[in-house]
């Protein structure tokens, strides 16, 4: 099909297309003249995945690209589905380090101690909850932290769900592939969720009210 | 306060406080001559607040400003505290809506009311889910949406501790502030647990390795 076709496929603008394409979120057409290529199912499939990580899941260009190639390419590993691809979509951070940032990764590492969670040091995620327990240090939210057990908790639950549902799909593409997705889409799902069923607790806790707010 | 101390207090760099400023996050200084200002504690306070919200919650500019004015502003009602500041957490957003959307929105509205939640209709939150349905179904994702009842579950729990700790503050300015920062900062809590319990679920239950993944 045309870039056209392919827009209308997708319901991704022609700009976009292009865009993605200049960045390697997806292949190249394949060239049948000067100014015109040919699309293939494989360029809709991508280009729906892609569109999904950066505009739903809100992550950068650079860590989809990632997760995309990984999805994508031939020589896949089952040590890769487990890191790689889960590890893909959390972007580096580059902050500097202090005295509050070190005792909230200690912090971190007791946390996983103690679930005897068995997590390897190089996952990113350990560095990105550092961060915001460094934060909510700094913002003198210490109860906030009394929270962290619950939280911990519910993320075991989540995961437990989630694991056993990719496990079922057996092919170590379609695994890699699932988490993708679901990591990456799971985050706004669990944030909208979280959203609405505060304002349901707040109006059964504070007192609510039948109001719109504008 | 001069400006650099400002900026050593806080740790945030001088171009970001200026930038800041500019964009209405941090009020500016009282003038005290042609190039110089002085700053008083209610600009560190909002300055790590500013920081927390965009850099480590990952909140657009304008969400953080509307945010930051609402605890700020000396007029806050009981109405305010429960909508407003945590809709201003919530990106608006503009995307095209088709058949897929609308009966994701539907499906979105099923949930709220099977769970007997008392979500206004002007929620933002609605439409982010929505989004986020719409987009695992174009994905051919549609056992993630089995999932969606356990999610709806853990966002339950989640809110009922937080609305509890939050309404133990009594003052509508302190239960403004500590529902921005925590639901700010909650997300990347959150989605860094649940990677953290992924990874170790995944080794539990597909077989992990103790191999370090470069």
């Amino acid at each position: 099909m045309r870039i056209a076709e392919l827009s209308r496929r997708t319901g991704v603008p022609i700009p976009t297309i292009k865009y993605y394409m200049r960045e390697g979120l997806v292949p190249q057409g394949e060239r049948t003249g000067p100014n015109q290529a040919r699309y293939g199912e494989e360029h809709v499939r991508r280009l729906r995945l892609a569109r999904a990580l950066v505009e739903v899941g809100g992550l950068p260009v650079a860590s989809a690209r990632e997760a995309l190639a990984l999805i994508f390419s031939s020589g896949i590993s089952e040590f890769d589905v487990l890191g790689k691809a889960q590890y893909a979509l959390t972007p580096p951070r580059e902050r500097a380090e202090d005295d509050v940032w070190d005792e909230a990764a200690a912090q971190v590492d007791e946390l996983i101690a103690r679930r005897g969670w068995q997590v390897k040091p190089g996952n990113p995620a350990r560095r990105t909850l550092a961060d915001a327990l460094a934060t909510l240090r700094r913002l003198g939210e210490d109860d906030y932290l009394d929270l962290l057990e619950t939280y911990a908790e519910t993320a075991e639950h989540l995961a437990d769900t989630e694991v056993r549902a990719i496990s079922r799909r057996g092919d170590l593409h379609a695994m890699a592939e699932a988490i993708v997705i679901w990591t990456a889409l799971g985050d706004p799902v669990i944030a909208s969720l979280r959203r609405l069923a505060q304002e349901a607790q707040a109006a059964r806790l504070i007192g609510g009210t039948t109001e719109e707010t504008a």
